[in-house]
Formats: structure tokens, sequence, C-alpha cells
């Protein structure tokens, strides 16, 4: 009775399309690779955002906002950033539309409207923040600057997926300004850890923190560290990147400062981002084939109630005991709705909510009242248990930091099993083929390796992960010595 | 010793301009009429869309997230609205750059990556959402439709003005559909009088409601409500507008429900925005020749503490009580800063806390301290006082409402002041080139007389008041017989 949902057995990646849309998460636009961000997706990235803000804050940060035009000639100054982001870039080139005179009532693009230097839809923003903070940056007294920005940006992708991989996302990226590379390096790190901290204890989904080979960084960076997590699918995903600069966009944009001595040199960098594309981590990490699963501390609706009667009277018992209980749940700091819209069943109420991913949904029955009890099924495990009305909100609450850490520990459970280390080329392309996950193997260090292995096996390094075991071994692919594994996966 | 700041009486403009780059909102950009938010602005900002967010979902709104571009053909579906804003787009034409074979190191525009259709930048989004509502609604049992979205806007601007008019800004819009058009009427009345609500008891401006006449309408809309206010150089600036769309848009996209009869008809609709235009209302209206003049309840520094001693026994001394203060006024939700960098001298810090409006500056020095007091200075007013640090946080708690008060009090004395009934043209010219303000004045209820008089004196309608009285008299301009006086302004 309630929406048709494909089975991950049966197609994966249908699954995921079906849970965003009927879950009422996204929608398709008519904007070739654009997504609608429907209200019940824009609430829970609202909360993501919330708790990413404040952590951003306590760490010193502050936002601001930069123009979403890069003028081409600011673009292609970092001439490794300009070059990795080209083949992307939605351009404007003119300014004005005009009547078509050979289409009554459509319009053309003024061709006398042309702008004299084309306009760059930021795909990220290190040349127009750059170009700017020359103006802001002249002494040391003037540093560090941590600046964040929360902004959409467009990348132009041929194949797009929703939240995963659209030409326009919504995200946060960091730009910060240090007087020293040890500063800078230390910043880039606390911010990886700020990522890990929020996609593990508010997500819960557990992440490996590395950095990427030189193949796989940012363009413009000198370090990119990432943290990354493993889909059921046994597919990696890349949750969040903090890269560190070096000195490449002062030295494009010409942003120098004086230290105390009065000595100039050029400003030390950082950006780091994550982006709406963790919605799409969080769907495919922990939902099911009934829906999504959603970690209470960013779910957009903590506890639904439903009542469940025959006729006005005991309708009416239900909602004077079902307004005490959101009345205590709502005290509690729980975000709670009681669905009383008579146009649905319960049934289909159960399966739309189940749906929806809400963690908790508490069912109020005639019966039940006269028992003082309530039947409180939780989402993650579908586990139902009868519940004293006497104490109810505190075992709710009680409950939503059982099913956050149940969450979290069966997300890492997973990871866990599904990450195993490969001596051998074949070993290797048996893992990869089979369950997948992250495999641990060692690599020869040069990218011309790295490239082979991924054409023969689409599987990428995913990261070097930090404090990383030194140990000697072999390539898998070359057989040359290496001194540490690496970690392999395909990925999203 | 502080920063120079142009009097308003010597240039009113160049004051403006000076408060917003030296009171750090807002900078200039390299992107032809766009501008950077500083952070101390973006606070500004994310205090006022703070309040306003909880505005909207006191009263049932939720927010999404709808694409930036506008594909042309969707875009001039609805005429009235396309051509009212054709003349300012940017477009989108190309969506990749290419290595410019003939200027090594620089990027041209693909010319293989033309897109099929152009997208434009939206300048604001009935198009795409009204598209994207067909898909959502079918039956009343869709409707009411209560949907905002925050999100940056792009209107292609030739004269642009910080904050006032720029090319790119940052707003909310508002997007309903209802039922009935009574429904939608009192959406759109609604939504004025939260904005009413929002601007005069937290921006401590006052505003008169109104509708536009024909000539000022938005683009496709059937009525444009809106709230004006009166800046300091007697011009009037639009504050916010809503407007009843009635089902333009809906038949634009064909967005038809069926209703209880099973009955089918076009949806009603509504749409409502502010922006960072407001910003610059707030300054022109409440700053002075110091710097700007910030309402408590939004401003992003609430108060300052500022020590001032000689050596390090009298620092220690003051640290220890501001660490006091600081708590106790946190404890009350007081936003403060103890700033204690003693790279600036206390005349310095003074200044520039003026030029930035923090509306409570407490100066604590070793004498004060020894008599158990301290000098609070307020913004508003520059008064002085000696308080005792005994209840001095409930002091201010107290005097944060008081200049609250004050500011607004002050604002609509002065727009009362400026208000002026004018009933011949001689009076109507003198008024305007004097001191300016609101003008009642009776109007013949045509176009042709209001595009005349705008030619002749740069005065337009800002609006019809709601709850006008009616009044027999005769046009300012042509002497034809009029029932109401409307209200004309030079404007912003």
């Amino acid at each position: 009775m309630g929406k048709e949902i494909t089975s991950r057995a049966q197609d994966y990646s249908q699954w995921y399309n079906d849970l965003v849309l009927k879950g009422s998460l996204a929608d398709y636009s008519a904007v070739r690779g654009c997504m609608v961000i429907k209200p019940y997706g824009y609430a829970l990235w609202e909360n993501m955002r919330d708790v990413l803000d404040k952590m951003f804050k306590d760490t010193g940060h502050v936002n601001a906002y930069f123009p979403l035009f890069v003028p081409k000639s600011l673009f292609e100054a970092e001439e490794k950033n300009a070059e990795g982001f080209a083949k992307e870039c939605a351009v404007v080139t003119h300014y004005r539309l005009k009547a078509d005179p050979a289409n009554k009532g459509k319009l053309m693009v003024d061709p006398e409207a042309k702008l004299e230097e084309e306009l760059v839809v930021r795909p990220t923003s290190e040349a127009i923040i750059w170009n700017t903070y020359k103006g802001w940056i002249q002494s040391y007294r003037d540093l560090p600057l941590l600046i964040n920005q929360w902004a959409n940006v467009v990348r132009w992708e041929m194949r797009t997926r929703l939240f995963l991989r659209t030409a326009e996302f919504l995200w946060q990226e960091g730009h910060t300004a240090h007087a020293t590379k040890e500063e800078a390096i230390t910043e880039t790190e606390k911010m990886l850890d700020v990522y890990a901290d929020f996609v593990e204890n508010y997500m819960a989904l557990p992440v490996i923190k590395g950095v990427k080979t030189p193949n796989e960084r940012f363009a413009g960076a000198e370090d990119t560290y990432c943290i990354e997590a493993l889909m059921q699918d046994g597919k990696a995903l890349q949750a969040g990147t903090s890269h560190f600069l070096g000195q490449n966009f002062a030295k494009a944009f010409d942003v120098k400062f004086s230290d105390k001595n009065n000595k100039l040199d050029y400003v030390w960098a950082t950006s780091w981002g994550v982006s709406t594309r963790l919605i799409g981590a969080l769907v495919m990490a922990h939902s099911d084939d009934d829906g999504l699963v959603l970690p209470p501390k960013i779910a957009p609706l903590q506890v639904v109630i439903v009542p469940i009667y025959k006729g006005d009277e005991q309708k009416a018992m239900i909602d004077a005991k079902a307004g005490e209980i959101v009345k205590r749940l709502k005290q509690a700091g729980v975000s709670v709705k009681y669905d009383d819209n008579d146009n649905n069943r319960p049934g289909w109420k159960f399966a739309e909510y189940e749906l929806k991913g809400v963690p908790v949904r508490i069912a109020l029955g005639a019966r039940d009242l006269e028992n003082n009890m309530a039947e409180v099924a939780r989402r993650d495990t579908k586990e139902k248990m009868s519940v004293s009305l006497d104490g109810l909100a505190e075992r709710v609450v009680d409950l939503l930091d059982e099913i956050q850490l149940n969450i979290y520990n069966r997300a890492k459970s997973f990871r866990d099993d599904n990450t195993h280390e490969a001596n051998t080329w074949d070993e290797f392309v048996q893992l990869l083929d089979g369950r997948g996950g992250f495999i641990a193997a060692h690599w020869d260090g040069t990218p011309e390796t790295e490239d082979k292995i991924k054409e023969l096996t689409k599987a990428t390094i995913r990261c070097i992960p930090l404090n990383n075991k030194l140990e000697e071994g072999k390539c898998i692919l070359t057989g040359n010595s290496s001194s540490q594994r690496v970690l392999f996966a395909r990925a999203y």
C-alpha cells in the first residue's frame, strides 16, 4: 500500500533514486543536471548546516559572501586550478535578452549585450576570494583570516545523479590565510577533524581520514586531505576534503604580507568543503529496502505519533493524551509531529514514515490508553515495544540516543567487515569484483601505476590513511617495492 | 584618529559608501556590479535571516531549493514576467572553457560547448518554481503549498550601489500555491504583515504598508503590496514586496488542481521577498556622521568592553572583572566582546566601535574598579553614564531595549516630520525639492499622469496606503477628480 521501492538486491542504483524521489528529499528539474531540493530534503540540509556552522564558529571562523561570478581573467590566474575546472564551467557571455523578431512572444539573447569579458559561474571560489584577500591583507596583524562561505556552485557534469553529482550543488567552502606554512597545515588538519567529527557523530557514518595521492589532489593544492566513507554496495564515497594550498593562490594573485620584521612574504592558504553530496552518502549508508533511515541528531522529524481509533469519542481521548506527549517531548527538545490527518489510514502512515526514515514512531490506540501504554517502534531495527505512558518522553529521549549509536555501530561493522588486505593482483581483483569495499594494498607510489590500476579495475586510491603503518611490501600491480599500504576502492 | 567618514551634510551618498566600506559591511569586487559581503555585514544578514526564517516557519512555511538556472523557454512562458526581467538577465550560453591556442596559459570559451538552449541566471524564480509545482499539485489535498527559498539572484543593473542595487544579491523568495483567490490574497497580506513586523520591531524602521499602482507592479502580478520606509535624505526605500499573482503563472505553466467536487481549476499564487537591500535601508535610516547605528536586536555585537589601564597589575585586575561581566552578560543572552588587544589604544577602539555601530560600550578603568563602577556609553545618543558593577548586566539588558525603542522612535519622528500633504503642483514641487519625504497628494488614477509626474520630478507613487482615507480632491498635475491621496516620494 506504500510507494514501491526497488530493493537493494534488485538494483542498488534504482533503490537509491527511489529513496531520494519517493522519500521526498529531491526531485528532477527542467534544467539539465540540476535538482530541486524538496522541503524534507532541505530541512535535513538545514540541520546539517546548522551543526557544521556552529562547529566552524566554535573554531574561530566567520561567514562571508563572495560573488557568484568569476571573470575569466581571474579564473585562469592559478593555472592548475583553472585547468582542473575549465572543462566543467558554465559561462555567462551576455547580460540581456530581447524580443525575438522571428518568434512572437519569444525571447532571444541580445547580440549587442555581449560581455567584454566572460564570467565563469563559480565551480569553487579560490580565485575570486584570493583576488579579494589581496586588498584585505597587508601585515601579519591581518592574519589569520578564517572565512567560510555557504553558497551554490556549478560544475557542468555530463553524468549526473541526485545529490551525488549535480551540475549545481550547495556547499560550504572555507578559505583561510596564514602567516606560516605550519599554521596553514594545522588548519587543514583541524578542519578535516571537524568534518570527521561531524560525519561520524551526527551523520553516524564512520570515516577514514587520509591524504590523497598527487593524482587525486584538488587542482591547485599542495596536499588534499579527505574523509572516505563506505556505502552499502561496497563503493567508497569522499565525504569531505581539506586542502593545504601552499602559496599557490597567494602567488597567482600576488597576496603578500609583511611579517613582524617587516619582511614581505606570500601568504599561506587552505580551503575545505563539504556539500549536499553528504545527503547522498547518508541515504546510501544507512537506509534499507523500506526507505530512509535517518540518524536522530539530524533527522528533520525525530518522532511521529499516529492515533489508532474508531469514532469521535476514542479520537478525543487519544488527542488529549497525544497533546500531553507532544508537549513533554518538545520540552525535552525532541521534534515531534502528531499526525491525525484522517485522509490516511494508520497502515499507510506507518509505511510513509518508514519511507521517510523518522527514527521513532509512537502508535496510540484506544486499548493502549486503557492500559496506560503506547506502542513505540524504532526505525533502525523495526523493533516494536510496549512502553508505559509514565516516563514515555524520557524513554524516547534515551531511545533516540540508542538509535543514533546503533546506526553508527552498524555502519562501522559493515565498513570493518568490508575492509580487506590484498597481497596479490588476483586477490585484489577478486575482492573488488566480489564484495567490493576498501582494499588495503601495496602500491609502488607512481602515478602511472595508479592510472593503470584505475584503467584495469575502475578502482582508485581513496587515500593514504593518516598515521598509516609503515610496512615493506610489493606493489600489487608492478611488484615494485612499497613502504606502506594505501586504500583502494571503486568510488562514487 | 579613526577612519575618515564624509558627513551627511557634505555628501550623503559618499557618507553611505564610507559607512558600508569602512564599517566593514561590504567591499567592491572584481565583478562588475557585484559586491563582497564582509564578515561583519554577513553576520548582520545572518541575524536578519534567522529572525525572518523563524517568522516564516511560525506561519507554516517550509524552505526548499530550486535551480539557479532557468531555461529560456521556461523563462519566457509568463510573458509579462519575462518582459519585465529580460533586459537585466545574465545568460549562460556555454558549458566549457578550453586552452586558448593563441594565448599560452589563457583560456577561451569552447565554441563546441554551446548550449542548445540558453540558461538564464534566475532574476527571480517564479518560472522554474511553477514549472516544478506542476508536478507536485494534482488535487486540493496538495494545497496550499507554502514554500520559501533563501538564494542568490542576478539582475544586471547598469548603475549599482553597495547593498541597494547590485547585480547579484541575496534574498528570500516565498512562492505559495492556493486553491482559492481569497486564500491567496490573505497569504499576500499576511506576509506583508510579517515583513512590516520584522522591519519595525527588529530593524527599528517604521514602514507604511500599501499597494503599488499598476505601473509599479511586479512583472506578472495582479497586485503588489509593499512596505515603504523613509531614509534620512528624504528619499523613500521599498523594503519588501508581497505579490498576489492571480492565476497567471498557473496558466503559463498549466498548473491545475481538482477541487473537492473533482472540478479542475488553475491554482492561485503569491510570491514575496526581501533582500540584502534591507541592510542598505538600515544603514541609511539610523546611522550618523560617526558611523553605523545598529538596532540591538540584530546587531552582530551588542556590547563591547574596553579596558583602560597602565601596567600589568591594573590589566590583570580589569581582566578578572571583565571576565565576570562577560559571563553574566552571556548568561543574559547578550552578545559581548572583551577587546583587550593591546595593539590599539582605547580612543582608537572607541572610534572603531562607534563606526561599527555597536549599541553599548563599557569602558573599564582602574579607578572605576576602585569605585565599583564602569562607564557605559550608548551608541544611539552617545550618552555616557556611570553604572555600578552590581547589577551592571541587568542595566545593560534594559539599556539594549531602550536603545532599540529609541532608534525606532527617532526614525518614526523623522518619518512623521517628513510626511506632508500637497494640494497644488507648486506645493508638491517645493516639498520635493526642499526636505523631500513622503508627500500625500491627489492623483487622477491614470498611468499617463503617473509617468508625467515621474518625468517632471523623478518622484514616483510609492504606494496607495492600506486603509487609506477616501477623500474627494483634484489631481495635483491634471486637476482631474480623485477619490484618495497616494504617497509620492523620490526613491532608491
